[in-house]
């Protein structure tokens, strides 16, 4: 394969001129990830692997929490289980990978690669389930999954990408309900608490819905494109997969019952979502809960004596509260050329450590979010890293929150949606019938994103066909 | 699918009767593992999966502080990639499942699903490398692969298992070399220290060593059939798979050199090599540094007021200093029940607590391994838990020891060996010759083990064809 570009001067496309050609520049000069050498599939390098386990630190402590543990299910599954349920296989058949052959041999029956697990819980949970006794079961399992997708981009829309999906059953519909949202709920609090992403949560229409689905949740990201990015959906499946998996139990009144289940899952895709949301012209920003480093050091002059020791000091301190630190002692590379390398890598605070810093006994900074520098004395360099962290925390979250915000208006006539399409989120008045939402999505290119939670109504009729409306819904265009 | 059976009686077949039909009888009755609709295929049950974690926590950090990084490569590799180095694709092709269709197109190239993966690292290797700045790459990932395997058993040889796949390049032979042994011996450490299973550190002959590689060494650990089990392997591959795929830096002097290779893993085959090292008629026993839950603890008359106060009480305590402690406080079993039930499940230590422990202020504690039972004065809870996990972790390893080098012998002749590796391991002289080693295999069954690192010799001639011996190697069956 040709070499990677190693050249020292990077060149990232400006956001205002291409938003696309940046993301890739942003993505592939950072080294979060690379293009595989299979169609569609990406290599999630160190960095990228990195905040996956960010967030996978987060999400496990939070599943666990809550009562769920982890399983691991086979990655192949036969065809005859995916027909089982037929909205299931007629929504995912046309993105499967199917192995036809093991070794030498032809298979009597394709398998596929896992485009997600309901048919092969469903399959175990009937073996498993008699009575109300076992359930609830809330079971979670962090794996790849396939999707034979046409067009392909790294971290937004892969044939490959790692996800974690969470399948429960539960004795009656409202325990199913229940947890669906209650899983959700976890997905905004990641969103926002630990990413600074804000987002919408809300339900989709039985247009959007999983196949499969009773019903469908969501939350939704705004990219600073203007279009809405899905970071996260949990399903109520209500009895659909029970049925036709035959999961009955024998419930405390002595009869047979069918299980109500859910399923909820977050990909690998949240990586872009931080990308897009907080990215700028020199890179990555990432936020201090969820990035692999929290504090460059930087030595400032490191062959004089004193400097990677004093380096040393600080980081060992700071490591000691557990905040997550690295030393760039590359000994052939400029501190400038340093400085740009962690900006590139959105590492959200940077501390330079140099002879005059030593002499004065001061800690000298920059923050990533808002390029400020500054300075503090030593003494106060655990709490003040502190303090600044959650200050990066809460600022890149706002940044995000009022730029969705300004771009995010309620619209009553078509005219006025495809006019805030174009650069936001509208916010509008639906009568419920897909033919409205079809002909908005003909014509403006936006699809409805969810109908939030708070329903508190802007107007009386549809913004498409002008009936009596029922819903409050989000349109945007999205990736 | 057939429902699992829930009956209160559980049955395991004696080891001295079946040790077969034993193994099966406990993975299935303590819930590790269940059989999946795929053929050869498991699924990791959450008892099962949490000990997977257990180790990977133990390895992922041992990976990192020895600064590896976690990557994830893709799922499916084309065959071009798998030809490129020719006693490779030979080792794996027969056992390989390949991906033919992508939804509805039949593929021009048919895809592997990772049966390893060498041959991804090693082009995106060749990307990333240009000069001697850049080396070495230490990189791994988690993940499963996929091996056709004609007959299978839960953990030992499955279609598809979990493992971790490391691979490193470097500059030079002698670095590879350090590489490839460091990793043994974390190995061995992960194996003795937290699996409490001896092993033999050796090198494998080149008859059994991996597919492509240079050398391999290995961790051998002994079950209690006296078959081996070999628990994980480290390679050295020289340049060999630099020169198949180009792998070239440009080094300190100005010259173009191939990078030199290593590759290291362990499995769910671990969790095989627990179960049969340690379990008894009673079902599991786990040693405390990698138990899910190392201090079960159960209410005795459990309706009485206080009892269930009394335990949240002891289980907060230990808590508090990370012993991992679950109360077993379902209201429909009995007592006696729940003792075998922690038994089975080989919980390491098991807490009763019923109104006289109450009110004589004691803990009463039974030991897993031992199967002792005893008590102590409430205020000694912190420390002599700590202590008691402690003792049962070694106690553990003793017991393995034990068994081992009893089940070990020196042999000298073709009689002497068959007749040892009928109940263990045989320790011989061997020419070196493959010959020998096939004729072995023949006659006993038995195979190369490892070559240990203590050379020190027994003998002059080959236990077999009687020549001048070059090595002192291990024979046994195996898993």
């Amino acid at each position: 394969m040709a070499k990677e570009n190693k050249g020292f001067v990077t060149h990232i496309t400006p956001r205002s001129e291409d938003f696309s050609q940046w993301y890739t520049d942003v993505i592939l000069q950072s080294k979060l990830v690379d293009y595989a050498p299979v169609r569609g599939c990406m290599v999630l390098r160190p960095y990228g692997y990195a905040i996956w386990e960010s967030i996978q630190r987060v999400l496990d402590k939070r599943f666990k929490e809550t009562g769920h543990e982890n399983v691991y299910m086979p990655l192949l599954i036969p065809e005859s289980l995916l027909l089982k349920e037929a909205e299931h296989v007629e929504g995912f058949a046309p993105e499967v990978a199917w192995v036809t052959q093991g070794g030498n041999d032809i298979l009597q029956e394709r398998l596929a690669v896992r485009p997600t697990s309901e048919t092969m819980f469903c399959t175990m949970y009937s073996k498993w389930v008699s009575s109300w006794r076992d359930l609830p079961m809330k079971y979670n399992q962090w794996c790849s999954v396939m999707r034979w997708e046409k067009s392909t981009r790294p971290f937004l829309r892969t044939s490959e990408f790692l996800w974690q999906e969470g399948h429960t059953i539960h004795a009656t519909l409202d325990e199913a309900q229940a947890e669906t949202l209650q899983m959700l709920e976890i997905y905004r609090e990641l969103a926002e608490e630990s990413l600074a992403i804000p987002v919408i949560v809300g339900e989709k229409t039985q247009k959007e819905k999983f196949a499969g689905a009773n019903s469908t949740y969501s939350i939704e990201a705004m990219m600073q494109d203007g279009k809405a990015l899905q970071a996260g959906t949990s399903h109520n499946f209500g009895t659909r997969f029970a049925e036709a998996f035959d999961i009955q139990y024998l419930s405390k009144d002595g009869k047979l019952e069918y299980v109500s289940e859910t399923s909820w899952g977050v990909s690998t895709r949240l990586i872009g979502a931080i990308i897009m949301t907080h990215g700028d012209e020199r890179g990555l920003r990432l936020p201090p809960v969820i990035a692999p480093i929290q504090v460059q050091i930087v030595p400032i002059a490191q062959h004089k004596e004193g400097v990677l020791e004093a380096c040393e000091e600080i980081a060992n301190k700071l490591k000691s509260v557990g905040i997550r630190v690295d030393i760039d002692d590359r000994d052939t590379l400029s501190a400038g050329f340093k400085f740009n390398d962690s900006e590139l890598k959105g590492i959200p605070l940077r501390i330079e450590v140099g002879p005059r810093d030593i002499e004065q006994d001061i800690i000298t900074y920059f923050r990533r979010d808002t390029l400020e520098k500054g300075s503090f004395s030593k003494s106060l360099l655990l709490n003040n890293v502190s303090v600044l962290l959650n200050q990066i925390q809460k600022e890149l979250y706002s940044q995000a929150l009022k730029f969705r915000d300004e771009r995010t208006a309620d619209v009553f006539n078509m005219e006025e949606l495809n006019n805030q399409v174009q650069i936001g989120f509208a916010r509008a008045m639906w009568c419920g019938d897909v033919e409205c939402e079809d002909k908005i999505k003909e014509e403006t290119g936006a699809t409805t994103r969810n109908m939030p939670f708070d329903q508190t109504p802007i107007g009386e009729t549809c913004v498409c066909c002008g009936k009596k409306a029922k819903k409050l819904i989000y349109f945007s265009k999205a990736y």
